[in-house]
Formats: structure tokens, C-alpha cells, sequence
């Protein structure tokens, strides 16, 4: 389990005066950036071997607010991953009191540049192991 | 049903040239306040009211890629409504072609601006017959 | 001279209840889009040719704020051109009182893809008189 | 002078690969966020008092392009305030190898929630002392 920490800006409110609820999506990306790095295999390097893995769906749970200069902190796990198909979960607190704001999956396939599937297991199976060893095993 | 137009704009894309998908969230918005407009209800004299409507949950399949210039088409729908919570319906095309592009429902509740649930029933009967009427009943 | 329009969306507004001083950046590159396109030399295409017109500085004036639901209209002008930069003008009013909002310029160069700069006046000549011939001569 | 550090996401990227101009505006006001918090007058606690501090105009100089997972480095210093207006200025350098890639100026006023300029003289003695005493004084 990995954490992401992001302060929130001001641009990222809305007129309700709370974080605009786009914004989570985005900080689930910067989640994943994190994620990645952390495990060793930064997303950077993985496109400048001509690899993608793009968002294929996604289901979101807002389950309070938060506004400008709050701390939020998200827990990034991979759930589910097959070699074709990555799911990955993303839980985000408070900083200050740890309370719970949002919960999230995100589902991802693996794509060449010049478009056809990548087969992780087979092109890069280095990351294919690193990311079998990651998924989350349920207490 | 109600149509929404939009058109990819450049700071929209992402580094893969296509639109980032994070927009696709936002352009669910910009449908939901055309449609409260066509039906009568614009949701900024909502807001005047002391009202809002937040997102509190919602679920996205992307389905094909689009990009800059492209021109999205958006069919929203109120799926399900009961006078506390309202869930709606979009469905993204390319103007060109029809193809699916996206898919996505997203769950609102109603609030007050100072805090506590609004029973739409019983503060807004008006719009609350609306939006029993305006429920896509299933071919 | 061209006019873009453009309504102020929910996403678009910050905690201060008005537009996010930002999105009026944006605004300047949607209404690019929509004189290039009027000219009959859309951006999209242009770059398609492996060329781009990238920002290289700007400038702006925040005259009054705009909110949610505000229609924006863009007047824009090339004022200056001469085959390698261009200076483009922007003034932003509301749709329903032609208040001014908003006064900008940007100024551009033209490299090509790989790097390198294009010469506007040797690679694409009609384009090259086209841009001349926009130049606002001032009254 | 305060220096704020962000890391380029993938949302902030465009199709032309790099980051997109307008979020070099919205990292100003990052960086202010970061510069107000140091000073030890956090901005969001100035909201709270009632009182706002917009941006009227700014200048940008575009110097070089950055792209995701590069770390920007902001050196923010106020170079002029008179108790009733604020500029600040913005320099921005790849924090890899100190490159320039982005300088810029904001100005700012000082309003009330309710409208009406807010003398800081008079209104936050300390803060003006304390904004006083951070102009940049040119070598």
C-alpha cells in the first residue's frame, strides 16, 4: 500500500466553496504517478517504451468534502491485475483527522503507441511480476 | 432526453493527444445544468433558492477516445428519482459518426446551503413533479 | 474580427463564487481555435501538417468577474504578424450587458514538431497571406 | 523569497506533450499559497476574516516547456505594496538543472466579501508591516 499526499488549491474549489468533484478523479491519477514510482517502475519510463495504460472505467463514492489547504491522503492498492487487465483502489482521508472523503476503483488495460494490446506478461515481465506481487490479498 | 453539445478544446488533451479523461466528468456536469435549463429548472436559480444538488456518487466506461476539434454529443436522462436522490444517465457520441464514446451515471442528493437533507417534495413541489415526469421509463 | 462565445460552467467557478481567473487563459486558446477555423485554416489541420503555434508570452487585464451560467463572448484580432510571430488581442464582455470583463494578448511563434522554426511566409504562403491580410489596421 | 516546489501531473499535459500554459498561472497562485503560509499569514485564514485578494492582471514570459514528472521550482517574491495594491513576482526553473522555464508578475488588490477595497494599513496593521518588510529590495 502506497500514500499519495495532496494539498488542495485554491483552483480546485468550486463556487459551493468545496473541492470541485473532478478533481478527485485527477488526484487519483497523481495517486497511480506515485504509486508507480514508488514500486520502481515510474509511468514516465513505462510510455517512453511506447506503452500506455489508459483509465477503461471507473466507479466513485464521495463520502464528505474538503476545500483549500486541506491535506488528503490516498492509499493506492492493486486489487485485481491478470496481465491484461489492472484494478486499483484508491482510499482518501484527512489529514488531520484521518476522516474518510472518497473511494474509488479505477480499471486499466495496456496498450501499444501505435495501438494493439500489450501483453505485460510477455513484452515487460519484470513489471508483470513486481505488479502480481502487489496485488492486495484481502484480511 | 435532453442533447448537449461540446466541443474538445486543446487544454482538454493529455500527452497520449487524446482527451484527458478526467474532462469527461466535467462535461457531465455541463450536460446536467443544460438539461435542468430545458426543462425550466436552471440549476443556478436552484442555487439561488439556497439549494444544491452534489454528486455523491458516480460510475464511467470509456469506450473509444476522442480529441481535440472533436464534437461530443451527450444524452442525459433521469434514470431514477424519489424526492431525496436523483440518479441520471449520459451517453457520449461522436457528432461525425455516432460511435460511443462514453457512459456514466451519476447518483445526486439535495441540500441546503446551510446544512441538512431538502425534501424536494415538500420544498420544491413544483420541480419535484418535474422530475417524476421527466423519468426514462425503460423501452 | 472573430467572436467566440462561451458559457461559464460549474467547474469553471471557485470558492470565491466566481470564475477561476485561469479559465480566462483557456478562453483566449478557445477562441483562437474558432478564428482559425473561421479563417479556413483550422488549428486541428495545422498541426496534422506537423506544425504548432505555441503561447511564448501573455498578458491580461481581470476587468470584472463572471459567474456560472454567464455567457462570455471573445472578440479576437490579430494585431501583429510578420511571417515568425504573431500577437494576437482578445477582449471578453457579457452577453447580456457587453460589460467588459477581460483584455489580453498573447504572442506566439511557429516551430514544427520535430523543433526548428517554421517560416510561415516559405512553408505554408497562404496561410502566411491569410494572417496578413487579418492584421487590424487600428482606427 | 519562498520557493514552492510541484511536480507535473499527467492532467496538467497537452497533446503537444507538454504542459499546457495555463497551468503555469495556476502554480502562481500555488506558489502565493505556499508564500503566505511561510510569512505565517495562511491565505485561507485571510478568506475566513473576510477578505479576498484577486488578481487584476498579470504578465507572462513562456521560456521553456517542462512535461509530466518534472519538478518545478517557484522563487516567489513580492516586489511591490503600498497597503492598497500588490505585485508579485514568479520565477520558475526545472528543479533538475536550475533551467529557467517560465517568469511572470501578478498583481493584486485587497477586497472586502461584502465589495469595497479593505485598506491592509489599517485593517491588518501586522500583516501589512509583515508584507512591507518581504519587498524585494534590487541588488
Amino acid at each position: 500500500m502506497i500514500c499519495h499526499k495532496h494539498k488542495v488549491q485554491y483552483y480546485e474549489t468550486d463556487k459551493m466553496g468545496i473541492t470541485h468533484h473532478s478533481n478527485y478523479i485527477r488526484w487519483m491519477e497523481e495517486a497511480r504517478t506515485s504509486f508507480f514510482e514508488v514500486i520502481g517502475y515510474p509511468y514516465d519510463e513505462f510510455e517512453k517504451l511506447g506503452a500506455f495504460s489508459p483509465v477503461v472505467s471507473l466507479s466513485c463514492d464521495y463520502r464528505d468534502t474538503t476545500t483549500y489547504c486541506d491535506e488528503i491522503e490516498t492509499d493506492v492498492e492493486i486489487i485485481a491485475y491478470n496481465g491484461l487487465r489492472m484494478k486499483v483502489s484508491y482510499i482518501m482521508t484527512k489529514a488531520t483527522d484521518g476522516k474518510l472523503v472518497f473511494r474509488a476503483t479505477s480499471d486499466h488495460c495496456f496498450i501499444k503507441k501505435e495501438g494493439g494490446i500489450v501483453r505485460v506478461n510477455r513484452t515487460y515481465p519484470e513489471l508483470h511480476e513486481k505488479l502480481l506481487s502487489m496485488i492486495k490479498t484481502e484480511e
